[in-house]
């Protein structure tokens, strides 16, 4: 039975780790919200008053009987039924705690446009996001990016991958956050990636990944836009 | 042999909800860095070019051979150990799934008082953390909080914990954040637990847990503190 991913139907945003598993499995899945109706059932969903696990918000994926919400609890279910974990479960847990640090890197680029209120627009907290951009820039990027290249540098595999010598779904997300920041802050994420030249060609090596390259040539992945968790605004990055 | 435990020593923080599992299952664990000398042996851990999974930040555990960042990761792994977890994987994913919320709340809560720049005071940005801390207090507490209550409303074992019939870790996380709520949002958790009464209830009962209580009347307990990730700022509470 196909895996039934209930993600917004506009942005990549936090869905987008999960669609990059599925797709590089080449497991079957469906898209909820994008199919003809489907924002109405993502809704009701969300607002089950009879789910034993109520989601808090999505993603949310239903795999048979199970529903389950939260980006890296998800992977962590997806990732030995994919075959894109460890068969061991320090390796699993390793792979999962990558998982869990970039989370925690997506939630801060998020609030680089939103630093005071989600429910707000970005123009009602413009100077605040431009000095949590700062701090994100030249104290965050670099740490979060260091961290993940000491890790590829310490691989005792030598795989140009995350853990082991196989391919993870950290490796795929990896591969999101360096699309990511690429596309948000063009400028500070290309200062900080020449100095993670084993990141800048995991990525490589992941865009270059069969199934990768036929879904980010579909109509499928949904580009970066302004309303996603990466968003551009030139006033947040460095200047030239 | 006993865990390790390797956190700041001075404040609750995220290293909370992991003494709060060792405390209650009675573990035998070493709070390192309030050792003597134990601030160095973290300060090495974090800076350890040799470390096969270097930890991002602490909280982190070392159980054996094993070093485990992330509070979520450590308590995914210490929950089927210390019995604080479901013996079902289902169910293991469930409570992790919950912490992984907690988690969100906690990283949000810490943001109330720096919403620009972790590295900069909260003098420095004061202004913000009022606007910050309006949108937690109005729209995010309650968010998280009735989304807890609809847990405990909805298991079908009744047992006034969040999962099960039994305990799990996150009953005692859902209390550390009643706590810490209490103590940085006095008015506001007030009156938002007036409508989560299960929730209100299930923090009593964990109160009262043998091993829990007499850990909060020992020493081991760090108070609440102007350092930790819940502070009391009067200005960011709702006026009375």
């Amino acid at each position: 039975m196909a895996y039934e991913l209930f993600y917004w139907p506009n942005i990549q945003g936090r869905g987008e780790f999960v669609r990059l598993a599925l797709e590089q499995a080449g497991a079957p899945y469906v898209d909820v919200a994008r199919e003809d109706g489907g924002m109405e059932t993502l809704l009701a969903l969300l607002d089950d008053p009879g789910a034993a696990h109520p989601p808090f918000a999505p993603p949310i994926l239903r795999d048979g009987e199970r529903l389950i919400a939260q980006t890296a609890a998800i992977l962590l279910h997806l990732g030995p039924r994919l075959q894109l974990a460890p068969a061991d479960e320090a390796g699993r847990l390793w792979v999962h705690q990558i998982q869990l640090t970039i989370a925690d890197l997506v939630a801060e680029a998020h609030d680089t446009h939103h630093p005071i209120d989600v429910e707000l627009y970005y123009d009602d907290q413009k100077p605040e996001a431009a000095r949590r951009a700062a701090g994100f820039r030249n104290g965050r990027i670099p740490k979060f990016l260091g961290w993940l290249e000491s890790i590829l540098a310490r691989n005792p595999e030598d795989s140009g991958w995350l853990v082991g010598a196989e391919l993870t779904y950290a490796d795929l997300s990896a591969f999101q956050i360096v699309e990511g920041l690429n596309y948000a802050f063009p400028i500070a994420a290309k200062r900080v990636l020449a100095k993670t030249p084993l990141l800048a060609s995991l990525a490589e090596e992941v865009r270059a990944l069969p199934n990768i390259a036929a879904y980010l040539a579909s109509p499928r992945r949904i580009p970066f836009n302004q309303e996603g968790i990466f968003r551009r605004y030139p006033e947040l990055d460095e200047r030239r």
